[in-house]
């Protein structure tokens, strides 16, 4: 009966891998931070999604702000609008929030611990990678290693993991999984700006669109959007 | 001009970084987590001595009742009280608070890169590192490694160092090189069952009478309650 908790932040990389783990685990426990993010809507979204499939969810609190430095994270800093992907560059944009993946995995490491799970589960992909260090396969190893000496692990106690299957896969390849998974993407929300409907000028928007583009598919967000009268 | 983050909980060990970091660094800052923590008075004697120091002092917030499974988090498990310290056994105790020092070291990381600070500074020891994972070599070794790939550092910025000047020394040392730098450790409070006053009972305040026994003075917290008319 092995159990595994999902860093799930409500987009399309982490509703993939909830589903992943619901293929793979016997119990999954969804994890969701609401960490002072400019875009909190896509917790309230996260929590419609887990409570449709019936799974257990908590929602950590870890107030960022506090920290700052990110356009996520302080208000004074306004989320970049792009025309087309061509505008975004390598390195770090200003929507990279300090260390967010390494406080959030410590929380999550110590909430797994506390209850006697071993495996964590993340959306990583090979599309935040260039811009976010706190996404790379690099970063995942050297997290689990710190976890595993820092924790009960360290003592005898079971290893904990940080499984990040899609760590290689591009944006639509990880949709293309989710859908043969029966993924509901339709509450999933990416952007930035902090509302339901996307902007479509934040990074997140466009490798969002470009992503459904690459599938051949429209966003399942935006045909609920358009049903419900959205824009 | 050289900065640092000194994590300052305002027991004796980062009392003493405190002071070993005003020896060597132009700027110093203070960081202290209200995490929930029972004994969450050290917060408010930490913040008498900044202001004492003239410091910058900063005071985050993480709640750490979210994550719960310790005694000094969680309400419902009591604080082990001991008669002498033959009873403390190694291995991981109920006063463990899962891996709070890698989510610590997370935030302090994270709080110093937004203020382009690269340098962070521990009290861990060789004391606590039988029963605290997160307080080993090993741990901080890791956790410098799972910071410098998480952050700007990983794409060329200047490397985070993680210092625990301590981590070979035993309590009474630290004091020793402490007074040594002018410490006050008046308002330190190391006790881990809430009050301003040691219980005399918990891990901490019979390794902290110990270490004061060894140094062969007597405690300056217990010399300034006595002055001050309490037990």
């Amino acid at each position: 009966m092995k159990s595994c908790v999902v860093l799930f932040s409500g987009g399309i990389d982490s509703t993939t891998a909830l589903y992943w783990a619901l293929a793979g685990y016997a119990k999954v426990f969804a994890l969701t931070f609401d960490y002072g993010q400019r875009h909190s809507v896509e917790v309230r979204m996260a929590r419609r999604l887990t409570r449709k499939l019936g799974l257990p969810h908590a929602v950590l609190k870890v107030d960022l702000t506090q920290v700052g430095g990110s356009a996520l994270t302080d208000a004074a800093i306004p989320v970049p609008k792009h025309r087309d992907l061509g505008e975004l560059k390598a390195g770090i944009p200003l929507t990279y929030v300090p260390f967010r993946n390494g406080i959030l995995l410590a929380l999550a490491a110590a909430w797994a611990e506390a209850r006697g799970v071993t495996d964590l589960v993340c959306g990583f992909n090979i599309v935040d990678s260039p811009n976010y260090p706190d996404t790379r396969r690099e970063f995942v190893r050297a997290m689990e290693k710190a976890i595993n000496s820092g924790t009960k692990a360290a003592f005898g106690a079971p290893p904990i993991r940080v499984r990040a299957p899609f760590i290689e896969l591009e944006k639509s390849e990880i949709i293309r999984k989710g859908l043969a998974l029966g993924a509901d993407y339709s509450y999933s929300v990416s952007c930035y700006s902090g509302g339901e409907a996307p902007c479509g000028a934040c990074s997140s928007c466009l490798l969002r669109k470009k992503a459904w583009r690459e599938a051949g598919l429209e966003d399942p967000l935006i045909t609920r959007l358009r049903k419900e009268g959205n824009p």
